[in-house]
């Protein structure tokens, strides 16, 4: 009875479970999916403001981020997907049908990995993409704000060619 | 002996601590407090893509989330600090420099006030602001990523008035 109280407890008292963490990513991939929906076809793969990446560019990025960290994450194999590279140079679907192919198919991905993230993964440290040393936790946190960095990037490209952009607060 | 080595266990399996929550948050702000100092002062109230808000008036609406959002998290009282409004309707400070005083102070509030947030709470479902329901840790996640969805939209501001960012990974 002793060991249940305190198991109780310690449930009650995480700051966030690892399920719930992974829901909070695929929450901000499914707004940034729906911004890509919103971007018009004929700018996505070119439009830009001050030199920086087109929207496509930034999106194959987060891609080339998302499984393979959460594989690195879980089993420490930071080794990237065949095709893509974190240096953008990966080659980017011809369409943005086929690039929500490949983003739901990441998801997909990144659901089955993480399942079998052990708790005492999030505290160790290991160098992400075998470049950046950081706790696991820290990785994680990085791979999702990366993507809320750019996606916000992405509300003034839209914004600049005159397009409303999905609710911040929709996921 | 058994109990010491349950509360070990607890330990060591968080995927993240009310504390380096906070210090994930911080160094965020350090980073906007740099994004900040980085912005041409001639612009930073009045520079706008696609009729979006200055940079000003976002930071003032991070202001007005970060210390009242701190003390709801913790408190259950939601009151906006006095001056400051949700709404975006506050004075901002007349120059950059008052601004960085008044984040700075802001800093110190959330540091006070933060140390008394008790583990049950991030479960705890609450009105953040009186109007947004949602579990304590999703409303903090949330105040979070907001400041680096604005933050990253600041971004494309700088780059389009030719000023190189801060380096989104340092904080």
């Amino acid at each position: 009875m002793e060991i249940l109280n305190e198991q109780q407890t310690v449930s009650s008292v995480s700051v966030i479970t690892s399920e719930a963490l992974m829901d909070h990513w695929q929450g901000h991939r499914r707004l940034t999916r729906r911004t890509i929906e919103a971007f018009p076809e004929e700018h996505f793969y070119t439009f830009s403001i001050g030199g920086m990446r087109s929207f496509a560019e930034l999106i194959m990025e987060l891609i080339g981020i998302a499984a393979p960290g959460v594989r690195g994450a879980v089993t420490g194999n930071w080794q990237t997907d065949e095709g893509l590279s974190l240096d953008h140079s990966s080659i980017a679907p011809a369409t943005k049908g086929e690039m929500l192919v490949l983003w739901d198919k990441v998801t997909d991905q990144m659901n089955e990995i993480w399942p079998a993230m052990k708790p005492e993964r999030f505290q160790e440290v290991d160098s992400a993409f075998g470049m950046y040393e950081n706790s696991v936790i820290n990785s994680v946190l990085y791979f999702i704000d990366n993507e809320i960095h750019h996606r916000g990037q992405a509300y003034v490209y839209l914004r600049a060619l005159g397009v409303e952009p999905p609710a911040f607060w929709d996921r």
